[in-house]
């Protein structure tokens, strides 16, 4: 691993890279479609296609004119012009606001190429922005996260990230160590005459209350990764239990709040589900559903493999036509070989029961069970706050920080490791250089996730993620 | 039909209509994402949910910041603002560049429905300019061609009608006949007096030189329909005559000059091919290529229908097997048949044949014919060159005008009627208050084309067909 830029040390670096030119906008028709150029000679290059004068023209102006290829009007356009260091990039930048056609994009993105700019890899911009210190890798990646965002709570992480919460916390842990890392060191210079700047029970103090604050992070993953991507649930149950329709009833609510927009996002919300902010993920569970015996057939590879994926399992079942004790023993069955999958037992048209269905649990380790009618939308509600408990979003609300992306678990994870052998090199007394080694070891880790050590390698994994154009 | 807005005379109408939001980019993630608000209230409402002040700046200004709800921040956005008369609606206009997130360009825009604007129609930014007076309708109308473009051909056409070129000219032919239709109406006011200010036999060859120009301009039609849409090309022939070898030659090398763009538009460009700029829409005749014996099932319903929308038919027949003669025959009994079908023989697989093909017609009206190899890419230039010629691109290359729209077509079907009946009139000696009225109803139907005479229901016509956000 070649640790080899400190984005917060480099000297402003706008000019170091070529001019860069991409669509930015997603693909297919539209009103508007923009294309980003950005670099020093982003308004030069511009000014070679543009019909009017933009070469001495001052940052955040608006210019209308023509986009020209030999004289031929490719497009009506309305630029705007941003001069570093006042960009997104840092850089000079250009926005081409064209006409929403991809023929047109496409043209004018190729008379940009032909006239200087390069095409922009995906995460081209942003990778500039950070490489040109105008924000940290973990606020890059929250650029990502925020555009991938489908839900409340995925966005209000991602943005809490971006504005720089995580980065800051990162940043404390990092200044405590380093500054004792230092006195550290310096005992090493007068190593001869054996004095201690650094007062190593104060250090056991701080390290034990840094792990303490790496495993709460650590631990929020947990929640982070479902706010990100949403929650997998699977419906199982035999034919005409009511999967489709309790599907439908929980989809059919949400889609009105989001009618306005039906058609353009359809493919997308259809089977998925907002019950305060958290995404729940329905996931297609046809080979069960097409499964004539579900008990039977349980053991059907591909079905399991669906819900091997799904966090929660809606077990349905017909009340009014089957005994609840048949059904749990099923259910307790399966719960035993998947006893990572929170099940819940669905006792399906209640209302056409004449006992009242029993939902308490036996034993708080028992199955959660519930009786609704999804026809008649009972029990929906209670439905929902029960999917919502098993999430455990409470630190949403709170202003603590979750995290989302699984690299920084991993480089949190070996800080971790680091620390708890600095904290066994302590205990044994170690030297000062040797410990120092260890608080460095975990201070590379942390640092990181910031990127206040990178690597081309990490640099390329985390930018080759996103959209083109970002 | 009720005539009731002649768009040029209006008085500024800026103000007269609520303001409007939607979403201007493509559904999808990307980059980037844009919200237009135009009208009298867009600054007003847009400041409600903008985290700085913009409600004294000058048009043609950029402004960073935050979009707000309730103290939580929706995203960090770059906002345009223009002023009236000096945008597109010529009214007051934010264009706001989100984060691309479906998900967040979704929440402001609720954000700006529920601080005032109401949710933008399809089209309505651009009836709202041509109400405003920006531009006319047929200007408008280009605007939605423009966007719908897809190759150099069609965006060549949208964007002479866009820069007001057909507008212009047809302007011309009713200043014209407006001159001499007051001539005559005056007339009217001295009837007692029996004067003729309108000279007869003038405005007779004046009609007769607008009849030549307006049936250029319909018979300009065929050409423009087909640069819009694309030549629709059937590929038949029996299995393994070379039918996806053919396709995917011609498609190999288009591909390559796109490469770049590859991901992003391949859905559309699978079976299309531009050459010289005009584009060829190759259709499926999944039925014809599932079909064991093409001649005995060419009957098969299915498969006439997409022949049928097809302009050319490529019958393509394995030369190394089986003879001209017999090909011959079957193409000239489908021929017969169907008479509009452009109809070219291709002898595939040339080069493994030991005698030389004949290409030539027995008559200028006879079928065309061509040899290639699909595999060793011989002849295709050729077959392109005539695929190319069957169109009959060169006006193209001038600048005559050419009609793409069929409304334009029939209001010029209708005025030309209208002025075959002002000829007759004057054969036989008409009165002026005749004359008169049938000049009235050429005039009309010419106006309806730019929208100096229109109706709610025309209007409605055009722009429901635009997307939302234009």
């Amino acid at each position: 691993m070649i640790e080899n830029v400190n984005s917060q040390n480099l000297p402003n670096k706008s000019y170091a890279y070529p001019t860069i030119a991409a669509i930015c906008t997603p693909a297919g028709q539209g009103a508007i479609g923009v294309i980003r150029v950005s670099g020093e000679e982003a308004i030069a290059i511009t000014q070679r296609v543009f019909s009017k004068k933009i070469m001495g023209a001052k940052g955040y102006t608006v210019h209308y004119g023509n986009i020209i290829d030999q004289n031929e009007i490719i497009d009506e356009v309305i630029l705007l012009l941003f001069r570093s260091p006042h960009s997104f990039t840092k850089e000079n930048v250009v926005e081409i606001s064209c006409h929403g056609s991809p023929y047109i994009l496409e043209k004018v993105l190729n008379l940009l190429l032909q006239n200087g700019a390069e095409l922009a890899q995906a995460g081209a911009f942003t990778q500039r922005a950070f490489l040109n210190g105008a924000m940290d890798l973990a606020q890059a990646e929250a650029v990502a996260d925020l555009i991938a965002a489908e839900s409340a709570a995925a966005h209000k992480v991602a943005m809490r990230q971006l504005k720089g919460g995580f980065s800051n916390e990162l940043k404390h842990l990092r200044e405590q160590l380093l500054d004792f890392v230092t006195l550290i060191e310096l005992e090493l210079d007068f190593a001869e005459e054996d004095v201690a700047f650094a007062d190593r029970s104060e250090l056991k103090n701080l390290i034990l209350s840094l792990l303490t604050k790496i495993e709460k992070l650590i631990a929020s993953f947990r929640l982070g990764n479902v706010l990100k991507k949403g929650v997998p649930v699977a419906i199982a149950g035999k034919p005409n239990a009511g999967k489709s329709t309790l599907l439908n009833t929980l989809l059919g609510e949400e889609k009105a709040i989001v009618s306005h927009i039906a058609g353009t996002t359809r493919d997308v919300i259809e089977d998925v589900i907002q019950i305060e902010g958290i995404l729940f993920r329905f996931m297609d569970t046809a080979g069960l559903r097409e499964t004539e015996d579900f008990v039977e057939k349980i053991g059907v590879e591909r079905a399991l493999e669906k819900i091997k994926e799904a966090q929660i399992l809606l077990f349905i079942y017909d009340a009014s036509i089957e005994s609840y004790e048949d059904t749990y023993k099923t259910a307790c069955n399966f719960q035993e070989k998947h006893p990572e999958t929170i099940l819940i037992l669905v006792a399906n048209k209640a209302d056409l029961c004449t006992n009242n269905i029993k939902e308490e649990k036996n034993s708080p380790t028992d199955l959660l069970h519930i009786a609704i009618s999804a026809r008649e939308k009972e029990g929906i509600d209670r439905l929902k706050k029960m999917l919502l408990a098993t999430v455990g979003s409470e630190g949403l609300s709170t202003h603590e920080t979750i995290l989302t992306n699984t690299r920084h678990v991993e480089a949190l994870r070996q800080a971790q490791a680091a620390l708890m052998t600095v904290l066994d090199g302590l205990a044994i007394g170690l030297t000062g250089d040797l410990v120092s080694i260890d608080i460095r070891t975990a201070l590379h880790h942390i640092g990181s996730i910031t990127g206040e050590i990178n690597t081309e390698e990490i640099l390329g994994n985390i930018f080759g993620k996103f959209c083109i154009g970002k």
